[in-house]
């Protein structure tokens, strides 16, 4: 029986989409070749990197002049690719700082030049999104962090700026509508709502690039791979034929508006019965609140023992919050289906019925 | 029926590993969750890791003090890692240039210091290797690459030196024995003799790192993915379990001995053939002909529409040479069998007989 699986990253995934998947690794269109045995420059796989751009540009609704890529190294990479490609020599960068990788992401620009931290939440363990903050018009980007897996929160909008905004939407890409134009890049590491850990897309307004006068080692420079059409080195096979596998799945249900839709029916079942049941209580500001990551801690730490036990006979898994804020976290990602979380939802209204 | 896949890489892997691997993707561990839907921190993910590290620590007896780390981006990330890592400020390096991927290793370099080409082969297409060249014993490293696929060359030795030697050896690493101990680094894409694409292997000797001044971004920096056991960000997990069942599959059928004896064999058997038989001839000097891609021309190019139609409807695939080659090119890496050698050295022969 498979698990209802909250783990927070890597994450589930439609389960046609495993199936589909397994498939290629044994046969791959029908080649009697393994997907992975074949040439990254077989006209079979090159037909999969662009079925994925398609889906992707399609999907965010991209606008022209926006290329789509497909990196190896993960999200992670991105926070000195960033700085290299984005910052001008003497330039300043701004950062809002809303958890973990916000601020990693800050450190490695603090290696290129000035370093703003426009706004942090530190103060109250990275709780809430911070608001009303400046961002210095002479900037050459503002960076931000969509959702933070850890602490539970999520920007339910962007700050209106000028400056050009750069956001790392690893864990909420695909979950909700955006609008592409309001910022200058995008990136994702695939591992939550796009496909298996390996690979990292990226959306880069073209005419960014190739102004900050820096000497940018070739693999660090967006414009190798806009112009190789991320196949300047062998990329990462598997991990993208998953992803197009994944977003053919989002394409065919409904798309954006259709996951939306079902991302806030589970936010809703799950906050509901945190704010109902006194046993449970959250932990990020309410307005902030992630429809990806809910994050909350029980209101009687001794039932903790008692609880566990009932949410893994109900066959959940990868429910453990993070060290750094304790309790559970139940990430509710595409995938997820509303049946998962109301069995949370039982469960834990169970506990209050016997506690 | 199943092709016999002379792909230069991504290439061919144990017909077992990709049954295993699908059915990890379906259900890993019997944990009644994929392989790609589990957290990386899991204790089960963690165990693959250990393994694979375990594995390639055994199989080319690495020596105390070096470590084995897992990373995403390619073996063309490590193009600029390498002088990130091991050229100090004001420092130098030396490459000898032996194809495609050497030259832009040494590119990179540039970026960072003086950049010496100890030697290349540049003047004849890159169809032999140097030797009897000089490092200068003030660099401080000499680079080179072991194994030419373009271009079918490979080194039998390695200079001697004092100067730290780093090597990719992307396309044999696994193939034969190598004394570790003689390099201060080695590296590897996954996606010949170790698995599918999108991780890369790097051994490296501890004791070199954190020398040379420089403010290494975190993620370019080796002593971070050593420190963190390559699980600093989310590691290509996919990459990494096959590469496991690969490496498991090596050593269950008698490790490195057995496997340069097998390739050993199979070079013999095709460049046997193809100085025996007058329709065929060699495109690398013989002493540095490579046992991984074999490379060779029709002598008389009218045959080519007949030898292709030949071999396909033998079932062999991805056998056409490189643009910058032409011709043929046989890749013949761990886990393509000396059978499958036999059936193109069959159609060989079945060529002059007809011709």
């Amino acid at each position: 029986m498979k698990k209802h699986n909250f783990s927070a990253g890597p994450c589930i995934l439609p389960q046609s989409v495993l199936q589909q998947a397994a498939a290629a690794v044994l046969n791959f269109d029908n080649l009697d070749l393994s997907l992975i045995e074949i040439s990254h420059r077989s006209k079979n796989f090159i037909a999969v990197v662009d079925e994925t751009v398609a889906l992707v540009k399609e999907l965010l609704g991209v606008p022209e002049g926006y290329s789509v890529i497909f990196l190896g190294g993960g999200a992670s990479l991105e926070f000195c690719m960033v700085p290299y490609n984005f910052m001008r020599q003497g330039g300043k960068a701004a950062y809002l700082e809303t958890g973990t990788w916000a601020k990693n992401a800050r450190i490695e620009s603090e290696l290129f030049g000035e370093t703003i931290v426009a706004a942090s939440s530190a103060d109250k363990n990275f709780s809430y999104i911070p608001k009303g903050f400046d961002i210095p018009a002479d900037a050459d980007y503002f960076h931000c962090t969509s959702n933070n897996t850890i602490f539970g929160t999520q920007m339910k909008s962007f700050p209106k700026t000028e400056v050009t905004t750069i956001c790392d939407m690893s864990s909420d890409i695909f979950s909700r509508a955006i609008n592409v134009a309001d910022f200058g890049m995008i990136y994702a590491g695939a591992q939550k709502n796009m496909g298996p850990a390996g690979v990292t897309m990226v959306i880069v307004k073209d005419e960014l690039l190739g102004k900050t006068g820096r000497s940018i080692p070739t693999m660090l420079d967006y414009r190798t791979h806009i112009k190789a059409e991320s196949m300047f080195n062998t990329p990462p096979v598997f991990p993208i034929y998953v992803s197009m596998l994944t977003l053919r799945w989002l394409k065919e249900n409904g798309g954006i508006s259709w996951i939306e839709g079902v991302n806030q029916a589970k936010a809703d079942l799950i906050y509901g019965e945190i704010d109902r049941n006194p046993l449970f209580v959250g932990t990020a500001a309410k307005e902030d609140r992630s429809n990806m990551n809910p994050t909350f801690l029980l209101t009687k730490p001794e039932l903790a023992e008692t609880f566990d036990k009932m949410w893994k006979a109900a066959g959940i898994s990868g429910l453990p919050g993070h060290r750094s804020v304790g309790g559970y976290r139940a990430s509710m990602y595409n995938a997820m289906p509303l049946s998962s979380v109301q069995v949370l939802v039982d469960v834990m209204k169970d506990l209050e019925r016997i506690a």
